[in-house]
């Protein structure tokens, strides 16, 4: 079962905390580039896969993203709107400062 | 000599490393309710003395806070404009979300 935050419990101290990496900042601003939950491995960063699932569960235990068991696998999205119902605007701010890594021209993300 | 990053050389990662601490984010608070640069000292937070000046430069180190040096007291002022010019509207969605501590009901921060 993994723990994740309510909405009403989701502390800015520990979302600026999740934030506070660049490795999580590039996780977080791709899986604001897709469009439905992912298969949390499928997300590329240049980490041991030990040091990937701690960033997912400090992004996880902050709030930012829920992940959901399916099989071996962890179902992975952002928590847009919980993030914008307890701080809005925020996301939007972190992804405009966090440049994805080089895209296709034709696919800039919305 | 206090070491301030140049404007383009403040990082998100090192703002949101900074805003992780409740105490910080006090401070954050309280220097930007004051007009002018203010005594460091005059900022009242329930910690150490060296806990505070660690407080302070991590905040400065980070690009959140101006100190100049008069005497034994360092002036602390917010870098608002530089903030706002790297992350245009972060600075106030962390003050919105990050409440005075009990101010009387005339003086409300603007």
């Amino acid at each position: 079962m993994l723990h994740h935050p309510a909405t009403d419990e989701i502390r800015l101290e520990g979302v600026m905390h999740a934030l506070s990496d660049p490795v999580r900042l590039q996780m977080v601003r791709a899986l604001a580039d897709r469009d439905t939950p992912c298969a949390c491995g499928s997300i590329d960063v240049p980490v041991s896969k030990s040091t990937r699932t701690h960033h997912w569960r400090v992004l996880r235990e902050n709030g930012l993203i829920r992940q959901t068991e399916q099989g071996t696998a962890k179902l992975t999205e952002l928590r847009r709107s919980d993030l914008e119902a307890r701080f809005p605007g925020l996301l939007q701010i972190v992804l405009n400062a966090t440049p994805a890594p080089a895209e296709p021209a034709s696919t800039l993300a919305s």
